[in-house]
């Protein structure tokens, strides 16, 4: 049961497609009041009243108990358990993404708390919303909009996995890559030129390490001007284009927000003329200083402008290019025109000779606090209709609706075939335009550990086609880390290692031990049609690729607070090292699994696992794990990955591209259940149809044991299949 | 055996106090180049040049196998384990302690190699120092010193253990701070008045939390002048130093590095006419900006400047003072004169109206980029004998000396009685005269996870009484942080909890559930004879308070890789909980232990633990378990503590302050070993004598169980003990 409650008048943004009807009556489990003193309790745990917070906001509160597990909000620092912070949504292009911030990049207002009482929330509001949950008060979720006008989602069904499917079923299907978008793709802020691309595949190449894809970042263009490409660097590009896929690797240009402010530019002279640029009260058109120095900001909330821009991408499918990444869409601005001036009128008082600690302070503030200032976000406005909105009041909805005025424009320029699309800032809805990727994370463990807390909670949110910067974008990395964090990340859609300019390089072919990297990412290609196969099956049924123990095993008190394990699809559960140094890990089984161990090449079978060839030679270890706590070896270059009863898993041999994948000979293992039988679908269909069909695309697959012991396949495909059939 | 090996003219530290001679022989284990070019594998893996670093420092490189371990570097972020990263020794006043960072406050060259061969090393060199451990070749451990004059000290002994002893021996005794200083002790920047401090003692009294101690940040002195109080904040402070001590309260104020530059304030001027500051290379006295504003700094590692300096402290022992924290004495530098002259000739270059995103990253650098700078490191000289020594060469020891300067002063004024005394920044060598505490930490998690894995680090060189700001300095915590702090920083010498001026208020009483936090201090309080007995012993035998289990168990294969237990003692072991939401953790026992569960007042007792009463009625649960891996749940508001197989344990009665705890009555818990003894030995003394005899102080306690079972308590001291032995 879903149930919608309407505060004043909101504003749509588009979030829930299902049109449900408003309710009269009192919202359930949650205290509601119009107006609330802002908590003395809190004591310099402050409101930020520069986000526009204050007492006349509304307030909802629930009171927690001690057992209540609080998921939800995607995109978020802390555990997938959201208890003990505060957290704020407002798009924000913060680098650091330390314990104590209160914003990302993304803007996902949803909540599920879990406990004697289950529900879910969705907090429909485009201006900034503060979650705070037990962190000023131990027991208390308070949940505070900036504004009064907000539509309140309450979601009660009879499980957390049915609450997700439902948030999912009314906020629409999730977006769909294509699938060469799930092989190795490598990038760096960043190649210069189109000699820097060729170095870096023919490293791949030479060392046979897999790839399918070389990000162009910021750099590619011609000052920094959206969809331009810079002559000199990438000359005839559109042949480089072709060059590049016959070595199977597709380029990803990024495309920034900001449009370049220059005559004769024209993407800026048509966003004049067609006045589709957000604008000052005055109607001037707002100046943001970002990479291409002064720039406007295209108006994403206009369906005009929107319609214009998302026209430009053509520019670039027009030259073979088949995917994008949107960047800077917070929007980001590193200094506007007004702060500048107020910079420097702060800065006139202040006299060299005379400095003291307190005015060195001041000083340094003035520098540091330009970027992205709220009061810069409050200059300017957006034309929805015949309305002026300003827009700090539908700030989350900004990168969300460029990335839709890409993706209709894909529908009008590509209706046959799916474009790679995904965006660093977000909102909930914008999950059926494209994926995510965290943003600029660090070569940090805690971040590595970050990436594998936040998967399920972008996964609740929608947010099925998403990664975070494998190595760490920020400082730099290590072999050790690198290695770990390929572990983890050969299992998630967006599969990406990047790093930003003036850090270590990162590409896999940088470190000793090339042989460990050609393996691991070997492994991804192994995996690829079946992780397809579980990411289309999740999108296309509302489900999840990525989940908790907690969902599937809500009765287990143990398994509903563990936070370092991961469900993956129907089938598979994940275990990833995430400590420098360690050399295992402990594990806890829900129920009894089987431990599949992808060894390093020429490594021994550990003491208690049995080796499996597969179809190429290569060799994993097995080893049948009973329901409880385990303490599992797992070395640098190795992955372990448990398969439940009942279930299977599929592997190809490894190619060097998703083009040359064979996926007509598959190894299959599987367990079997207590009734000695295991069963699986597997979802194949042409990698890039927009609207596929889940039932005529799937091939139901299963396996009995007769009385003999021998094991029957029925697959519904012509697949030759080497079975490796294991009881527990 | 301990070899010395000399390269060419060093500064004499005073780091060791043993005198060895010099080997000729050839530097062992290491390779050593006294030239090297930098590296071309690590390809932006920079050398950091600012500081020093070229090829023309000598190079030491170790050649790493696959499963050494080392530990060392004292104060350094990550694990215990150094493996896998860079870490720069040049003191740093710098308030983000995250995985990336190259330095703390701390230098300690001390490491420890561990595998197959194992050995020390400590590179006693007072400018920056290198160390890459793995991080750019993953195989290789690099050493390199910022110049060439240093003493390298190779220790090879017959286990870890031996080889950290042999090190704490030829570098001194750690210091040994008063027993009250093992009280819990309250702190914030900043109490501003005499009135905070009643407030803050009155609210611990009311909620009956035991407290010892108030802190007194930079704001209680008149214009942060050293040595001076303010007299409208604290009016009649002897008084005031009075009447806390008669409520078993004692003040600790701050005394920081730089002395402001004001006509009129006697410091200063007689640091003037001393000649007493550290000067330009024209002679003139080098200006830094800090808290006062303007300053010159001590030249510490003057003699006559120490003995100045030094001798300003009794200005507040004759006040009634009997502790201090030395604090900014890296030194810190907010700004220079020249700094600030170079930035703004820097800014004189821009223009307001043609600001473009270059221009602004310079601009937000221009400032940023003021404090700490290695170029003001280079801009002053220490006077030593007859040298003008250029500071930056000997950055690493001015901590060091301003403690050694308090250290000394205090064995002048205070000959009898012991004054606590501790300081940010540090070298080896000054663990024979302060303590440290970690600087200015965040209210993280990570930060407890630190702050547990940096204690045996630090044991390991000499800084024994040690701890961080409990709850977390910077940003701000949460009570369920706060609690899990407390659970382990009761267990550590320094047990301070501190926080940031504009950060949440973090005093124990703040929050709900007050009589968790009681119940928790009161632990500390319980423990507390046994702590400084175990502390006493470690600190007169050259060994350590907390130790990793490799250490007591090098030859168990994973005991030798945990970083999240501590031995503590002879007889304990800890296994905090550091993860936000967690309900548990996991143990891995390298023997069976017998697990003592401090409950919460009112809780029940654990389903197959057994209870115990302790003299004062409260109840306490224990559980035999047996060596191997183990999920233990541990509430938010409990401490789990594992006791040793012959050993005991000893714990009084609770009381509001330490000077109030009945050390005539104990509980002696003992787990009886495999032969049905268990022994340990009892240090006790007046709690503030300078030179104490470990012989005579030591109270022998021996437990035997007759063939009827009943169990004999030989103790050598008139002590009520109400026993509870357990046999495993």
């Amino acid at each position: 049961m879903v149930r919608k409650f309407v505060y004043g008048k909101p504003l749509e943004t588009e979030a829930v497609l299902t049109a449900f009807e408003e309710c009269e009556e009192e919202l359930p489990f949650l205290l509601y009041e119009k107006h609330s003193e802002v908590s003395p309790d809190t004591d310099s745990f402050s409101l930020p009243t520069e986000l526009g917070f204050s007492e006349k906001n509304p307030l909802f509160t629930y009171s927690m108990k001690p057992d209540d597990i609080i998921y939800g909000l995607g995109e978020a620092v802390r555990g997938i358990n959201k208890r003990g912070w505060r957290y704020i949504s407002f798009c924000a292009d913060d680098p650091d993404h330390t314990e104590s911030k209160f914003s990302l990049y993304g803007a996902h207002n949803f909540l599920m708390i879990l406990g004697e009482v289950s529900f879910g929330l969705f907090f429909d509001f485009p201006g900034a919303v503060l979650f705070d949950i037990g962190a000023s008060d131990y027991d208390r979720l308070f949940i505070r909009p900036s504004g009064n006008d907000l539509t309140v989602y309450v979601i009660e069904r009879e499980s957390p996995l049915e609450i997700v499917r439902e948030f999912r079923n009314m906020t629409g299907r999730s977006y769909l890559p294509p699938r060469w978008a799930f092989g190795f793709q490598q990038s760096r802020w960043g190649y210069q030129s189109a000699d820097d691309v060729r170095q870096i595949v023919q490293e791949y190449r030479n060392n046979h390490i897999p790839l399918d894809s070389v990000y162009l970042d910021i750099d590619y263009m011609t000052n920094y001007k959206d969809f331009t490409i810079d002559k000199h660097k990438f000359p005839a590009f559109p042949s480089f284009v072709t060059e590049m896929k016959k070595d199977h690797i597709r380029l990803v240009p990024i495309i920034d927000a900001g449009v370049k402010i220059e005559d004769g530019y024209d993407v800026y002279e048509e966003g004049i003329a067609g006045n589709y640029f957000c604008k000052r009260k005055d109607g001037s058109d707002f100046v943001a200083g970002v990479w291409p120095g002064i720039t406007h900001f295209p108006d994403f909330l206009n369906k005009d402008a929107r319609k214009w821009f998302g026209g430009l991408y053509a520019r670039l499918l027009s030259k073979g290019i088949e995917g994008f990444w949107n960047d800077m869409n917070e929007p980001a601005i590193f200094y506007s025109e007004e702060g500048v001036k107020n910079a420097w009128d702060r800065l006139s008082a202040f006299d060299e000779t005379s400095l003291d600690v307190e005015g060195f302070f001041q000083l340094t503030g003035i520098f540091t606090q330009l970027s992205s200032q709220p009061a810069d976000y409050a200059r300017f406005y957006h034309r929805v209709g015949r309305k002026n909105i300003r827009h700090d009041k539908v700030h989350n909805l900004y990168g969300y609706n460029m990335t839709r005025a890409a993706s209709e424009a894909f529908d009008r320029y590509s209706p046959k075939k799916r474009i790679l699309l995904f965006s660093r800032s977000s909102y909930i809805g914008m999950h059926r335009y494209g994926g995510i990727w965290t943003g600029d994370n660090h070569s940090w463990w805690s971040h590595l550990l970050l990436n594998i807390k936040m998967m399920p909670s972008l996964n609740m949110c929608g947010f099925l086609y998403s990664g975070a910067d494998i190595g760490g974008f920020g400082s730099d990395t290590t072999q050790d880390l690198l290695l770990r964090w390929l572990a983890f990340g050969l299992f998630t859609p967006l599969m990406r290692n990047h790093s930003a300019i003036g850090t270590r390089n990162q590409e896999c072919f940088r470190f000793g031990h090339i042989e460990s990297f050609r393996n691991l990412i070997n492994l991804r290609y192994r995996l690829l049609p079946f992780l397809y196969s579980e990411f289309m099956k999740a999108a296309l049924t509302d489900s999840m690729y990525f989940r908790t123990l907690l969902f599937d095993y809500p009765q287990d008190s143990h398994a509903i607070h563990v936070e370092d394990q991961l469900l993956l699809g129907d089938s598979l559960m994940l275990a990833p090292v995430y400590e420098q140094n360690a050399v295992g890990r402990y594990v806890y089984l829900p129920e009894d699994m089987l431990l599949l161990r992808f060894l390093a090449p020429a490594s021994s079978i550990p003491e208690g696992e049995n080796s499996l060839s597969l179809q190429d030679g290569a060799v994993i270890s097995t080893k049948y794990c009973t329901a409880g706590h385990h303490y599992l070896p797992v070395a640098l270059d190795e992955v372990i990955v448990f398969l439940r009863k009942g279930h299977l898993l599929l592997l190809c041999a490894p190619a060097e591209a998703e083009e040359l994948l064979n996926t007509e000979e598959l190894d299959l293992v599987a367990v079997l259940d207590d009734a000695k039988q295991a069963r699986g679908s597997f979802y194949v269909d042409d990698g890039f149809c927009k609207d596929p069909n889940l039932e005529e695309n799937l091939v139901q697959i299963q396996l009995e044991s007769a009385a003999d012991g021998s094991v029957f396949v029925h697959a519904g495909n012509t697949c030759t299949y080497h079975e490796h059939v294991f009881s527990l």
